[in-house]
């Protein structure tokens, strides 16, 4: 089956584990493989509502059986789906721009931002990703795409709270930073490149959820918008309840001026999405022509829909706040078990747990975390990997996750770390 | 529920018709509106196996009730899919990259191209739209983006059949409109600019449809080719038997180097991609990473393979093709009788007709465009207008079309023509 992978799909696909999963079921939490091996899954968060949750195939179904079109004509799911989704968030962000992924959401923020600002600079982290198109690989610093960097992106050392710089911690470690977000500012007017704005996870998601230093983000947007740039917050993984907030960028405490989202919005179904101030969004509207054809039709709304109905009937925000808490516990408890583990960082159901071959040193303990997720899906627990050297275990589960599915993972992650 | 759309989405969203349709259910070719009226639907190519089939529906429901996952697990569906779909293409077009827009896929093409060729610069033509990124909106002639456009594309003229420069026809046209390319690849070279590539419409479907002028194509590509740059065809809109043939550049004579699908492949479902040659999509995928979290996805192919097997089982390319000689028939008839019609083009089931104000000056209609598309609505059929003057009728059926549709289209239409 690999063989004929490489063979229709080219080499470099990627696969996860050393031994792929080869799965054929999805229910809840739970995922099976064709041999009907049960897998927990503590990795996926596109099923934010769990596998194939009923209430979300049902209305995916009923709407594809009766129409499925664009929106140049007129259609209530779309504007029902709009008018609950910005309900969710701070008054100023009034407006919503449908796309179908969540690379297409940035692409179109950065697009957005260039045009009401004027600039072209953007500041992003030294260990993110954004999405896969070409404007947007700009700002991917975890895999350097092959046209380089153009001279319009400024990458800053994301606000690492476990290696930190000079030994430095709280409001002091949080100016450290946020005068790096300065100095990509100063170098852009050096270079008579002006700002358009700052494109950040405010959970900085692909650089190993850090525990963010007070005041950081506050101070980093602060300097931005000063300079004239926009906050553009990537909420394409940290959105819709993840972290026990609806919305990442809840507990930085800075109302974003756009922000994206994608993976979990249709649960699975190919729906994103850019929401913004309204002036920014309708001044670009009134200039530029965005349509996409897919984006916003019947079926894509009534499913997305259909995930905010599930998402506040089973309060899954709160579950995700509660037993992320819970989980966070128990990680702290095996931290202290287990030599191997430098950091435990998480919030809501997304947690980092930082993998080190000598705790003061704090070395990154890449080859062991390979190990562990491989033990681990062997062990029929589904997880993976992050971070600037690849030693942070990623654990992102359905929110629907619970205490007893906690249970579970830590047994099993328990045998996996004293067998290594 | 237009000042809805205004307040939750903003200004500027497309919307067909003075008087936009409310439209509730859809099935085959038709589509109903919420008072229940009727309306041909000559106008879709995205449910190009008909609204809502239940062979669609059906494969939609039963695999999204199963697993939606992503391609980092092992899964047969993108598998089958990917093998199926390269066994309708030359045999040297032998890879499949996934995507979930049209556009994505351009994205994805054009950075492929510079990738390969280490060029830069593309060619496309002076009236066509290949989708919605910031990279894929610099080949965009119909609509300027803010940004203006870099120095590293060239516009060239379409092929007009109709509107032909200095009286040429035949082969004397043909290498007029491949100069204008050829010149194009000069002004590369004049500026330091490595040619990338061409990426065209095979049928010229934003342009008009119009009448390719017999070896332009081939001509055109050879000097693309010859100057080491690669031929992308977009065939998001002319592909899955549109055109009476599986592809839109079957009729062209000339293999690409790359294609580009999108649209009817899932039937609404939004799933998109690449073709192209082994050698240049292994080269790119073995140096840099792409990955489309949605792309590629179980339920995603189980549509598109259904969407094949209803194309296949209803004979829909022959459909296309014979049914589209009748309607084509038809059309001609009707220019006859009325002087507006300037033009009538088409292929498979795709149909322009130039509307003219004056036939020997050949001055476009595009208010009478216009009047005629809205009056249609009210009698219940479904088209819309294309082309550098926006006075091209555009017709483009579900590919379920038949004679007695066609009927039903041509007696309205004349009506509508005879009230003008």
């Amino acid at each position: 089956m690999i063989e004929r992978r490489e063979r229709l799909l080219g080499p470099g696909n990627p696969l996860f584990y050393d031994d792929p999963v080869h799965l054929v079921r999805g229910e809840g939490v739970w995922l099976f493989d064709r041999d009907g091996k049960r897998y927990l899954d503590c990795y996926n968060n596109v099923p934010c509502v769990g596998h194939c949750h009923p209430a979300v195939v049902e209305a995916l179904c009923r709407q594809a059986g009766l129409l499925n079109t664009h929106t140049r004509y007129l259609d209530e799911h779309i504007l029902d789906y709009a008018e609950r989704l910005l309900g969710k968030f701070d008054a100023s962000l009034d407006r919503l721009i449908l796309t179908c992924t969540g690379s297409e959401a940035n692409d179109l923020a950065l697009r957005i931002a260039r045009f009401n600002t004027g600039g072209e600079g953007f500041i992003c982290t030294n260990a993110t990703y954004h999405g896969n198109t070409a404007a947007v690989y700009q700002l991917c610093s975890i895999f350097r795409p092959f046209e380089g960097y153009g001279e319009a992106v400024r990458m800053v050392p994301w606000p690492d709270s476990y290696r930190a710089l000079n030994g430095l911690s709280g409001e002091a470690l949080a100016d450290a930073y946020a005068d790096e977000v300065r100095n990509a500012i100063a170098s852009f007017e050096a270079n008579g490149i002006r700002l358009a704005g700052m494109m950040v996870c405010p959970i900085f998601a692909n650089e190993g959820l850090p525990n963010v230093p007070p005041g950081y983000m506050a101070k980093a947007i602060g300097y931005v918008r000063e300079a004239g740039g926009l906050y553009i917050a990537d909420e394409v993984q940290s959105g819709f309840g993840r972290t026990g907030h609806w919305w990442g960028h809840a507990a930085s405490g800075v109302v974003p001026d756009m922000l994206t989202l994608g993976k979990p919005m249709g649960g699975g179904h190919p729906i994103a999405g850019v929401v913004g101030r309204g002036d920014l969004i309708d001044t670009f509207r009134r200039s530029e022509m965005y349509f996409n054809t897919y984006a916003g039709n019947p079926v894509s709304c009534a499913v997305a829909l259909a995930v905010l109905d599930v998402i506040e009937g089973e309060d899954l925000v709160g579950n995700a706040a509660r037993v992320g808490q819970y989980v966070l516990r128990r990680f702290k408890e095996l931290e202290v078990k287990h030599e191997i583990i430098g950091d435990v960082r998480g919030t809501g159901l997304f947690f980092g747990i930082d993998l080190v071959s000598d705790a003061k040193a704090k070395t990154p303990a890449s080859a062991e975390a390979r190990q562990i997720v491989n033990r681990m899906r062997h062990k029929g627990i589904l997880m993976s990997k992050i971070g600037e050297h690849d030693n942070v275990l990623k654990l992102r589960p359905p929110l629907p996750f619970s205490e007893e599915n906690a249970d579970l993972l830590m047994t099993t992650l328990d045998e996996a770390l004293a067998a290594l």
